[in-house]
């Protein structure tokens, strides 16, 4: 939850998410799953000309909306499952935790691949595969001591149910050559992967971020529209 | 043991890797890590003009050229850490399960780079990291009676002693974003992932197989080189 109420710095995954954007000054962008809209203002303080927030959430949309004063960036509620995207009219899209709640992923990448430009970015993070796969998503002791993350199921794709903030959340899990293969096969020309863990600077301020170090949490990847 | 002895159809993993390969009708090929020659053999009676195959195993190298009757295979000792390859002079390079051997794997991919032409083909297989991570590799049987694989140090990079068929073999573990970043950094393109697990006809013969669908053993990736 930190990283709704305390915007981007609370992400541990955020200064790396962040190494993979282009420049922002005078971009046109999109941002999937905008959440409260911390993303959308930071873009806009970099210099963006327009940002346009999506979000299936009410809630956080009015939120979103409540902490914006900012004629730059649109907030639209939207089913990322139904989302239709102008043809050839953004830089960037920018999605963030949100695309691993699609159902039907293959769609949503090719709108991003057309309502990009030749040469626009798509930057995006979700929970690794690691990290949803398991029937049991909890570490366990392993006879040594050592904790380990008990993956089975990588290899079954689907729903996943969870009890996180709400009971009864269900993730898509897929595995990384599904996310990576749509995303080729969309058009996209795959320009960077990052599996998050911590550096040596956050664990030493966050020790119990370690655990990343064991099982990667976030999946971070970088694409572009060929020119 | 069994692909070494009885060849391509031995390996689990065969039939998908053969799909991401081009049609090899008098192309020029490269087999890095070529063991007993399996695939160079096979690779000329699909029409390769020639195949020029390497190893750092005299014994396999020896072996490979007994079972060889064909003036258009050159096997040669190499070593993959110091292998220098001629430019632009091959079509594909083709390496199955030897990578994640390679300590200095960036090198052996710029080596790659230059020996495709434009437009030419890198596909091969390594081991799945999400196999060589863990500190303890075999099965967990969980308190609800399903097995899980322990990962841990995913993240952690670097050598994982085993001792597969001898003892204190060294492999290389890499994470998937570091191996897939590293191909993209020498130039090449992704085409495509696959972490291998068995279809529905494999599992129906070899029901043991059924592991690798809780955890993948096998990464395939196929790369081109740019136009």
């Amino acid at each position: 939850m930190d990283r709704s109420l305390y915007g981007l710095a609370a992400a541990p995954e955020w200064p790396s998410l962040r190494s993979m954007l282009p420049d922002l000054q005078g971009r046109r962008i999109l941002d999937l799953g905008c959440g409260f809209g911390w993303f959308s203002r930071w873009a806009r303080e970099q210099g963006a000309k327009s940002v346009r927030g999506f979000d299936v959430s009410e809630n956080m949309l009015n939120r979103a909306i409540e902490m914006t004063c900012d004629d730059g960036i649109v907030y639209q509620k939207s089913d990322l499952e139904q989302i239709e995207l102008a043809e050839a009219g953004v830089d960037l899209v920018f999605s963030s935790l949100t695309l691993h709640y699609v159902e039907n992923l293959a769609r949503v990448f090719t709108s991003v691949h057309r309502a990009l430009i030749p040469g626009g970015w798509f930057v995006f993070s979700i929970e690794h595969p690691i990290y949803t796969a398991p029937r049991n998503p909890g570490w366990l002791i392993q006879s040594t001591g050592h904790m380990a993350w008990p993956v089975d199921q990588y290899l079954i794709e689907g729903p996943r149910v969870t009890d996180w903030m709400v009971e009864g959340v269900i993730k898509q899990h897929r595995t990384l050559a599904t996310t990576v293969n749509l995303l080729i096969r969309s058009g996209l020309v795959l320009a960077g992967l990052e599996e998050w863990g911590p550096t040596e600077n956050q664990m030493a301020t966050r020790p119990e971020w370690s655990e990343h170090r064991d099982r990667p949490m976030f999946l971070l990847v970088s694409a572009r529209k060929g020119v």
